[in-house]
């Protein structure tokens, strides 16, 4: 099963494909997306257009997106918004389902904890992901929300065995 | 020139659309468009799809959208946010320029003062574009938009010579 995951934002918004086997992973793609544009619709436009033109090019099978409302003010927060609106269509126009998980979930699936550090996040990620090469802590989030989704989709409980088996 | 107004929000996404010739301004049609689905990725390709139906159906020149940030939490605020992205993208989408307009600019085109209540604005539209049947206050909002936008773009301080002479 083929995972994208998409960290929203309206300046950057990371994107991040993983295929998931069972309980392997493995990289298949990741990188971010630049708004570009005059004003905010024509930001939008291009945030879709790259977005969607990653769908094409990688057919993910299923998508999921971070769930973050927390940000500094209104405004912030309602850019953000707006990236998030553009990054939940493009997968759903093209019929796929779309997971939504808050940060410290994915924190929490990937690290082990849910308050962990970016740079801890992009390690882990590299550790489960050999040989990706990362595109920025935009995209390592992304790949992160994938190898939560894929842990999520495979089995209710599943991650959680694992981590004792590797333990 | 046929003028879209949108008035944005998840549940209920208030659009109106008008023909401006000069000062004359003529109903064309409004609506809501109601978002539906499962999940939230579900709801905004269902809004996609109705206003991009609108867009499609009544072909503007231009479009115009409220421009919102000030909710009462961070939840709404973006949930606001996506459903913006969604009322952005479309017109631009089909080529469109949009226009933005903070609430109380609409207010002061529309009726004169900054701080009107929902049913004088519903009202002064009504006035403005006799014969409209208004498909609630969400719709009346969009045609209120148009009808800003339809002045600014007529000319800088057109507006401000035509309140003088009604006056």
């Amino acid at each position: 099963m083929r995972v994208l995951g998409i960290d929203p934002g309206l300046r950057n918004l990371g994107w991040g494909v993983i295929d998931a086997e069972g309980s392997r992973l493995s990289h298949v793609a990741n990188g971010v997306c630049h708004s570009e544009g005059a004003d905010l619709a024509m930001r939008l436009l291009s945030l879709y257009r790259q977005l969607s033109d990653v769908v094409g090019q990688f057919s993910p099978d299923t998508a999921a997106v971070e769930q973050t409302f927390v940000n500094k003010d209104a405004v912030g927060t309602l850019k953000l918004g707006q990236a998030r609106g553009i990054a939940l269509l493009v997968p759903a126009q093209a019929g796929l389902s779309v997971g939504e998980y808050a940060p410290n979930k994915v924190k929490k699936t990937v690290v082990g904890v849910g308050h962990a550090a970016k740079q801890q996040v992009e390690h882990m990620v590299k550790m489960q992901l050999p040989g990706a090469e990362i595109a920025g802590p935009d995209a390592a989030d992304a790949l992160a929300i994938a190898i939560c989704h894929a842990h999520y989709i495979r089995a209710p409980g599943a991650m959680m065995q694992e981590r004792r088996v590797r333990a």
